[in-house]
């Protein structure tokens, strides 16, 4: 007979990281491995790279050896995979993986599984939720573009490489006389071009909620230049002219220099090299903005997720993910968080601020204001 | 009928900065300045050193050119003073000379004042609201301490240079098998040691809000000792054991080396000495908390609030003070922002996860749960 | 009649920097300017932009007050011009200014001038010390190139970049599993290659002076891939296979995304798909090794170049460039700088302790033995 | 006649860390360990706690995989431990435990022993060297004050430190008109507050080299007040006034607040209240100076030293201690490495240029010249 004060066996919790790496990632396992095995004895067992673990059947235990010193460190120990997707395994030949799944997850004997992802990985965990495991999902983007949630672990980071990238653009724009366009992440949503612009004193941002008129973004580098002697543009991956994409070719048909094309930063530079009369210069940030020890503003913000995925799990509020809003957390159902991206709204106060300062945003002064 | 060109003269608002020197001061004097003059066409004044210049006379224009590449610098370009009080200007003896301030308010043709400072300031600019000058609080105070709102600019950079400053020491206190103490700034309440400690990797965490029991923090000590071969600990200038407060002299009343005396952490370190069974260093972080260039996320925060402040001139709602509620502005009476600190609540999510987490509080457990 | 004491007037002294920008440059002016006014009491004018200055008329006294604080700025607080050359003056049709310039500073009444700059800035000023106006030079290129000087100033603060850049990358390699390759600067040199790349960890290192076995480096990856799951490869943009450059084009023809093509990194990655079975991904830091904020070590070392040039110009030793041999400062004739590039010498102890330590160099093994 | 496969069996060599902890340690043990297992196919075993692990028989095997990714960790993977010395064990009395420390080497198999360590570690090497054990030594001190060597890994990131702490510090004295001190590293040795004071943008640098002179140093706080507003001093703990050491308690015998009496800096600044009037802070930096992540110079540095060492191993050149020396590693002979610090020499270029550039060292204008 067992014992009175233990009736039943601890619990045991999986954990894994899908999608792109984010800085913070590793602060959140941190936070969850430790909650759940320093207060409530749980056993928490790490899947690794991702969906791909759970269908590889690879895992490993997770203690407080583990963890205990990882809220710095950027990346996840987990390891991630951008692609695996047990209802649709691509080496599988696009087969319906996911009762492999869910039978190594019954097999390793998982109470519960927090997935911590983005809109591809929380909608994987919903499915996996609706045939039967119980799941917990920690939001991750470092677009910031995420519905519910206000702000997400990564984004600061990402905002910081932007502003000293934009530092160190500046000294050589305002020592050389130059136009220097700096190319951030962000698709869909013009977040980190727009923060990461604030804060490295752009003059011009360009984000991709609003295609953006050459001749506005010639006026407005022609004004600075004449006074300051230089400017400097952030512009997002997924920024567009007014019309539609374009793309380097269609400016520069007989570029003799193909090597030396890039992405919209380069559209850009050569769409403005006719209308302002000054060397301009354009750098790709690109993998730089995702990897890399994450801010401490992350570090806290993703303890704050995963104690409260931890806090879900014990009162055992299976199916929704964790949000910040304001500065409390709370959790939503999976089922709500549909593949829609929080762009940045035309009438929020950063482009207001934006605007009211001078900075350009590539539009005529009707449309932002 | 007002005459179409110019029914009246331009805006003239003076900006002045108070009180300790804060990351993000320079990039609350940008926004302002820039929402004034590029968007209002107003002229912009600043009053050097705070209400010094305002009593000295001191002040100089403020243009596009003084300050479109100050974001990223630490301190403010207009200067500041501590002590700085026209109802009780220590240098006349302690003498009211609200008079002259305002009268040079007058002369210099001020149609609003905008004050950038903390406690002190903001009832100093409540004073000379109820006199008629029209005033704008923004709130300053790198502790994030101040009532009615939920962060404050300086803040973020502060724990970004805890957290550094223990990835620094924990190196060592592995290397070596040693606790390491980090005494941070917070006299009446515990942000900057928690969040800085929560990001740094703390394994013990002592904050004005929990007295704390020596008992407590040594058997966490020699836990984490024989766990991990070190331990860390972030302990905020205002702690205090339980009891009340003590000194160094009374736990080492014939120390040999009185000038290696310090702080709390000091303190702390006298206490654990006995207890446990290992080399103990502290460091005393002081000034390097509030200096340097701010981190990106205060500058966009000091942004938004000095865009905000703009918005209120030119609304003409004065007699208010700028705060962040959630993740919007808003505004609050001059009158409602008594000396009141903001502590760490004892239900606060941040202290509940590090409870969650294993890291100890300097508390008996049931104190902290 | 003039008093004994003070025979003849004070010194006068032009300063310029030419060429690209480069962490350090200010740090040259302030050490250049403080000791020719405060221990000669010599004048001091800045000439803006380069030579452009001297053939455009443009300069400004510089004085303590403009010098004191610069130290740790990135940039040049004069301004400068990559193609300004006296000699063969562009926009004045490629004619031959020097007359111009060396009229204006003789109307300045400069006694001597410290031209800051490069090869190519060096050679103008051996020319213009040829037409009798007394010369100094001081050394400056990012990429440690020059004859006659072991380490430049700015080369340790693009080998941090580089290095910390490398630091980024290897968190989302390792999350991904995958390999990282950053392109560096370094058109015939590959210093800031190798040295970052051995701070940055790098497993791969290709340098121009070592043209590239493709299989070696496929070999190579494939190996720390299977014995680290990722690897890390550090190019110099002036790398080449063996055999002759190649193009993107000639690897991947048939590219559907031109926009994505790249330099040499690009290239590599093309060649290398085929070879390894894991994802590759590319970045390209471009400007962001030369903007910024000097290391502390670039600041001292420009400090001491300075002070050496200020001393050559008190002691009247003109037509010499300061270099730096071992740990002391000598000068060379200018007429000596060549417009040679320092190599990396295939014997160089940071290449045999790449070998020794197994990072590849890209080619099979007997050729870096 | 030896047998052609394998006449002898690989090469099994021992690394420790001695003394204190050093930014760059682990970038040595990588090297070393690289080298000796990749190009030798040697064997590697750590010894843990410095001699601590020779006495206490506590080791571990190094391979490529516990180091290739380590090159830019604070600390060292290997621990240290300040006063192991088997020829004087306290623990033990104080007895000498040479014999089982030669025993447990005798008894792992080792050919060699590589010891990484300052002074003391160099002497304890080369008395365990003449007993038999064959010994090569890397120095190791963040102070650069070692004999034969011109330059010690460590020392770069120490002035990294003091430079960005006087950045920091330097917002707050512009901002508030103060003068700031940063009290730094250096017993004997003035290389890091020379270095980091003049990387820093220091006003007046204090070195134990040059007693100083109270008077002195307020002339120059005096004469930069009027000129900046503010001043800058960096001060070693070394550093002593002129006749000898005092204490703050002999400056302010009834200092009401013992509890902030610190070091040198403390006593510098009570000294000044009294000659200048203006408000002094003290900031003593203390562990934050040798924690931390290496600078990639450091990095570098540490690379060359640690393969060097492992060149001297693959020669069989024992007894001798690596040194740098102009741009090339030699070896000296342990027998010479005395006791002695390697102070800064009164003709040291960079105090010629402090001292031209007009940066006040605290002695009466001869002594400096």
């Amino acid at each position: 007979m067992s014992s009175p004060a233990s009736p039943r066996p601890p619990l045991h919790v999986g954990v894994l990281t899908g999608g792109g790496d984010c800085p913070g990632l590793n602060a959140v396992i941190r936070a969850v491995t430790l909650c759940l095995t320093q207060e409530l004895g749980a056993r928490v067992t790490g899947i690794e790279r991702g969906f791909w673990g759970l269908m590889e059947r690879r895992s490993r235990p997770l203690t407080r050896a583990d963890v205990h010193h990882i809220v710095h460190e950027g990346g996840t120990i987990l390891g991630t995979h951008n692609k695996a997707n047990p209802f649709q395994w691509t080496p599988a030949g696009g087969a319906d993986c996911s009762a492999q799944a869910l039978a190594y997850a019954r097999e390793l004997g998982l109470d519960a599984l927090v997935v911590i992802g983005g809109d591809g990985s929380m909608s994987i965990a919903h499915r996996l939720e609706r045939l039967g495991l119980p799941v917990v999902g920690v939001p991750k983007t470092i677009d910031n573009d995420l519905m519910h949630t206000d702000r997400t672990f990564g984004f600061d980071s990402a905002v910081a490489v932007v502003a000293h990238a934009l530092e160190r653009l500046e000294t050589t724009a305002r020592s050389h006389g130059r136009i220097m366009i700096l190319e951030t992440m962000g698709r869909y949503a013009g977040w980190i071009a727009l923060e990461g612009g604030l804060a490295g004193g752009a003059d011009v941002i360009v984000i991709p909620e609003l295609p953006y008129d050459i001749e506005a973004i010639a006026l407005a580098c022609r004004q600075r230049y004449s006074q300051q002697g230089y400017a400097l543009i952030s512009i997002a991956e997924g920024a567009k002219p007014q019309g539609g994409e374009m793309t380097v070719r269609e400016y520069l048909p007989d570029s003799p220099d193909p090597l030396r094309l890039g992405g919209i930063g380069e559209v850009l530079r050569s769409q403005l090299m006719p209308l302002v009369d000054c060397d301009i210069r354009t750098t790709q940030l690109g993998h730089l903005q995702r990897g890399g020890s994450p801010t401490p503003f992350d570090r806290v913000l993703a303890t704050r997720l995963g104690h409260y995925a931890a806090e879900l799990v014990k009162r055992r509020e299976f199916g929704r993910m964790v949000v910040l809003q304001g500065d409390a957390c709370h959790s939503v159902p999976l089922a709500q968080v549909a593949d829609l991206n929080r762009t940045v709204p035309l009438q929020h106060p950063l482009l207001r601020a934006a605007h009211s300062m001078g900075i350009a945003l590539g539009v005529a002064d009707a449309a932002a204001s």
